[in-house]
């Protein structure tokens, strides 16, 4: 069975918003066994629209559209269902009632427009919207002799992510034939995404019924493994196979096995060791502290830190001497040694980072040039250091240093 | 004129990935006063290629199709295009060459399934591609009578961008009728994006010919305006009116009108000032001095500062006396104002920035409920400080928080 989704807006046609609703749907319906065939954006004008949907209830079994249910001129879901497959449209004289009364409860007077909301296609189910005045609608219907399950879902996120999983995924249940699907996600840091699919393509291509993707992005490789079954243990047993199979390969590069993030991962350790983190940030500039700090309960493990994007600060703040700074340059092993011991010390942790480096596009020299970062972590056992360079502009380079220092703690941690 | 963008590539169709280089196209396009009526995403299937090709030539003027050039066997958007509109494909000797070369250069072996890049669609011009081994190509061709423009992109944002803008964009100019579009981009920050409407609306509906778009993002706005006319200087000076009436109107909300982010404007102002500034951050973590250092230079006004997640830090790196923490609490008016004042005499900068707050989930207390954050901004005239309540996650009133602590030191600046 194979999906289209189709996203209604004129503003989903502007650069500067972009539909993401498509992303919620297509992964509910993925766990159906359903995949998504083709994904259509058009803007609100009724011909475009009928032209969207004709196409897509040729070629498809599930057309699931967004958007275009408001009370406005512009809100042209309905109609366009209406003409493209020659259904009769029918005010329903329940959903009036409802409309006037969720009105009235608001004290607030209703607008004649307000009432198209209740034009409920022939043979349709009507979805109820808790979260909004305009209800959904589901038909199961015949088109060319194909049986076609036919979504109306409004706009906003937050009316039809809850509409979809509490009203849709039960109607889908029911209609699709049994399949169970398992998944599982399991991450990887600091490795690229040509290196991993080199190591593992050879085992998971002799798992035919999984399906594999591979996701890179900024030093961070996540693996999507999905089956389905008819019989949900069969379908579990499969995509855990195959993940241990991945983790035995690729070792202690894989961080997760159940889709955390590395900051989460790093938190979990260093809990698990009762120990705690402080970080010294010169060119990562509190990205690293930042990604932190964004878990809730972080502040049990990570103390703080400093942002030493000064000389003086590095001084004030770390303890790195002014003459080692001199001696190396701010962007060396051994300042990013006395980072790490540095900010340990200040900060009274069990462990300290220390990350200096150049992110650019200006300060790279021959000897030193942009993309060059040194790491450094230390403990009660010592202290340990890294070098990587990195290609590409600030960003990606500012981006790949904080996952270099989150991983550098992890194993250390490990 | 109007447009249809098709992204091609089953990575697209998955929960975890989406096309957004159609964002970027649509942009350029609407500068040539073309706007994009469809958008359709689709898989690595030449069945579906080939429909969904077949429907845009139909019903729009110019097709932009990106992804699936490469030397794959899932790359398939060359054998379509050819298909769907019954055009031969031809071997390019010269391109054929041209990947030997490459291939050469780097010290590789050539497979035989690289020279498929070098199939050219019969009256096609050949779009360079100095990024990567497979070039694009422009298509200026009738169909059903009416001349249509097709161009075949590569799929990578760092090979698409430069070839649009260096390669389509002349072709485009060369063919469309001369139009004139002027646009600007007006920011301000900390108002709500239906206060900013009510205030704005009854502006920019005077200027009928200047297209108002409002976003709307964590604390900031963005206010898009766009105008096209035949004579360059009508449009721009229609831009620039309306720009002027809504500066006017808004007063010190608007921070840029030139579409700089907060942080670049903060810094030019430090810069114009000769003022340096410093951080200390409680619940931000790290994001406001990792929102400065992300822009490039600017280590010549941030100094740095610290990231005082838990209290003993506040009183190492910020000098907060202990006793203020324990009589008044980590978040309150006195520790903001402490942390500002500290921060900024520790790291001897001009100004010192302190925020302090609860960015939950957990935390809070009906006294001191989750969103509380106290701000402070500190410098040689005095410390002024600001309480605000955030709605929403962890994650969103860490963004406000971060927004709200720029602004302060904006308005400081000002």
């Amino acid at each position: 069975m194979n999906a289209e989704i189709i996203a209604i807006g004129s503003e989903l046609l502007t650069p500067w918003r972009q539909d993401t609703n498509s992303l919620y749907i297509t992964e509910k319906l993925n766990l159906l066994g359903v995949s998504v065939a083709f994904k259509t954006i058009v803007g609100d004008r009724q011909k475009h629209l009928v032209e969207a949907i004709r196409n897509a209830v040729r070629r498809t079994d599930i057309l699931v559209i967004m958007g275009g249910l408001g009370p406005t001129e512009d809100d042209l879901t309905r109609e366009s269902v209406a003409e493209a497959l020659k259904i009769q449209l029918k005010r329903n004289p329940d959903l009036i009632a409802e409309l006037y009364t969720r009105f009235a409860a608001r004290r607030q007077t209703i607008t004649r427009n307000n009432e198209k909301q209740a034009d409920t296609l022939e043979g349709a189910i009507v979805l109820e919207n808790a979260r909004g005045t305009a209800p959904g609608q589901m038909l199961d219907t015949v088109y060319g002799e194909h049986r076609k399950l036919i979504f109306l879902l409004p706009g906003p996120p937050s009316e039809l992510k809850p509409m979809f999983d509490e009203q849709c995924m039960p109607l889908l249940r029911e209609t699709l034939p049994v399949r169970h699907i398992a998944t599982r996600v399991l991450k990887a840091a600091m490795i690229g995404e040509s290196a991993a699919d080199a190591r593992i393509a050879p085992i998971y291509q002799q798992f035919k019924d999984v399906e594999t993707t591979i996701l890179a992005h900024l030093g961070d490789i996540q693996l999507n493994l999905i089956c389905g079954k008819s019989i949900p243990e069969a379908a579990q047993a499969r995509v855990d196979e195959l993940a241990g199979r991945i983790e035995e390969e690729l070792e202690e590069l894989v961080y997760s096995s159940q889709g955390e993030t590395l900051e989460q991962i790093v938190l979990y350790y260093l809990e698990m060791r009762g120990a705690t983190l402080s970080v010294a940030e010169s060119c990562t500039g509190g990205l690293i502290a930042q990604r932190l700090t964004s878990i809730s309960g972080s502040s049990r493990s990570f103390m703080g830190g400093a942002v030493v994007y000064s000389n003086q600060l590095k001084t004030q703040f770390a303890g790195v001497p002014e003459d080692l700074i001199e001696r190396h340059g701010a962007v060396s092993r051994e300042v990013a040694v006395a980072l790490a011991e540095g900010i340990r010390a200040q900060c009274g942790t069990t462990h300290g980072v220390g990350v200096t480096g150049i992110a650019g596009p200006g300060g790279g020299s021959e000897e030193k040039p942009v993309g060059l970062v040194y790491f450094a972590v230390s403990d009660a056992e010592g202290t340990e250091v890294l070098e990587k360079r990195f290609n590409g502009d600030r960003n990606r380079i500012r981006q790949y240093a904080s996952q270099q220092a989150l991983d550098l703690v992890r194993r250390r941690l490990m």
